[in-house]
């Protein structure tokens, strides 16, 4: 990252979209964000609008030593990264085939590169945050859902088909519960955000006083619930089974773990680990660790940041 | 691989080692093999003899224009393969950290590399075999073990403690049957040579007419017998579960399966296709193909000399 040039992120998502305009090192100069539109090309009109504000702002259009070296999209659904084409969005019809890239680099006269969010986040993590000096890890959202981006070898492992890292839908449990990708089983249908509200609402149908969610599930076990304390230590076995899998076949060296893990901290990561130290073989534990991830709210901003940075060269 | 240049591969297992002398475009010139003899050095000796004799006989030795390009060598153990030496065998004491390429490469004056055989049989598929033209392909031994070759991105992954590929060690059934590695419910428990004569053996307590290995199943299930036909079947279900976490994790192309599959053919794979049909996602299922190896019994011996032609550059 070229500390005189500058970059522009877009978190396109499909409740809010961000637009940050970044100066080399990841300093950021500016950022507007709203909530996504039913439409996507006005919503790609507005980030060319923001972005041009953006860099007007920082005064630096028509510096020809600060021009934008490229734009880089976390985008919230499958990409071809190779075409730099959003193919969907979750629960936003319409949404199919945007051809993200070619409109955005042409408006703002940049090369412009797009990965899905899971490996967007990955690559931030890797090269600003928790993932750092890594050559091997896997990035585990932690969200509502659970997707993972694969740094391996010192790079993103895409998959042939762009879809490596739907490490949510590995079969935990042979024709176990329903998922919502139409499977069974899926380590996302208990150890997500949704598999977690999943699991407490069957709970709450006999003792309707439990949390139901996982940020009700932390907050309680924070002040000392029995049940919330082992609510986390259920899922923490549950997530152990799928790191466990991916460790027997990726031999990483660091998990990095998104968003319910920030937020419950030791209390799912030390029964996560202390069960990894029972599945796992010694030798695959060694130099293997398990963190939480480091770039908090700044994660989406960064993670398009982070594609941006790749665009660039 | 310089169709001038001579390669050695050693084939070093743990019940016999094989040295082969190929010329360019993988001619087989000449081959010795011999039962592994118990301490490693000797076999070592013998192995730099062999070559000594096979250079000798080709009537090569001494010819600048077609000199010994690279040794390669295929282990039947855990590799370090920046080291170039052998960590350990299975059932094989005494054999702990032999720095195999450095006394084969010393003695022979050329350079040596080695990888654990799973890695190497991946490779020589890969670049002769079945997952020619594949960028992305699994390759699994499926013989008494099972263990994993993965090719990535166009190149051998093998994770940051070269421990990747430990496919048939994945859980598919949490707290399942214990396997031989210490864990329970391992893939290779169930869909290995040796977890199939397991699950047979408890069959045969009540039906000793029952057949007791996976060679025996896949003949009478040739001849039509209904219960080894059913067998297959079940085993095929396991080893689906196996290959789908791969296919969710990493999104191959290809998975190239070995030794048992070859044996039984379309009875294995047939119902093995059918069952990830049931449980992929129908874009991951797309482009996904699921092939038996194709280098036979030459596969050893290929797989060695893959190693070497990586090592000769």
């Amino acid at each position: 990252m070229a500390e005189d040039s500058l970059y522009l992120g877009v978190d396109l998502g499909g409740t809010k979209i961000a637009v940050g305009l970044w100066a080399g090192r990841g300093e950021l100069l500016g950022k507007e964000r709203w909530e996504t539109l039913p439409e996507p090309r006005p919503n790609l009109e507005r980030a060319v609008e923001a972005a041009r504000a953006l860099l007007e702002r920082a005064g630096k259009t028509g510096e020809p030593a600060r021009s934008l070296a490229a734009v880089g999209v976390s985008g919230g659904g499958p990409v071809d990264p190779e075409r730099g084409v959003l193919l969907s969005v979750p629960n936003l019809p319409g949404w199919d085939e945007v051809p993200v890239c070619r409109l955005l680099g042409e408006a703002l006269d940049a090369p412009c590169a797009m990965e899905n969010d899971a490996n967007a986040c990955a690559l931030a993590e890797w090269l600003y945050g928790a993932g750092r000096g890594a050559r091997d890890l896997a990035f585990l959202t932690c969200s509502t859902g659970i997707g993972a981006g694969l740094i391996l070898d010192g790079r993103l492992y895409r998959g042939s088909r762009h879809l490596a890292g739907e490490a949510g839908h590995q079969i935990i449990v042979p024709d176990g519960d329903p998922c919502g990708c139409g499977q069974r089983g899926c380590l996302e249908t208990y150890a997500s955000g949704a598999g977690m509200a999943r699991r407490l609402a069957a709970l709450r149908r006999e003792r309707p006083g439990l949390p139901a969610t996982a940020r009700e599930v932390t907050e309680r076990a924070r002040a000392g619930d029995e049940f919330s304390l082992e609510f986390l230590r259920e899922t923490a076995r549950y997530l152990a089974l799928g790191l466990a899998n991916l460790a027997y076949i990726l031999n990483p060296e660091r998990f990095i773990l998104g968003t319910i893990a920030v937020g419950a901290g030791g209390l799912l990561l030390e029964p996560l680990r202390a069960e990894l130290r029972r599945l796992l073989w010694p030798a695959l534990l060694e130099g293997l660790e398990v963190v939480p991830a480091s770039l908090g709210d700044e994660l989406g901003d960064r993670a398009a940041l982070a594609v941006a940075e790749r665009a660039g060269g």
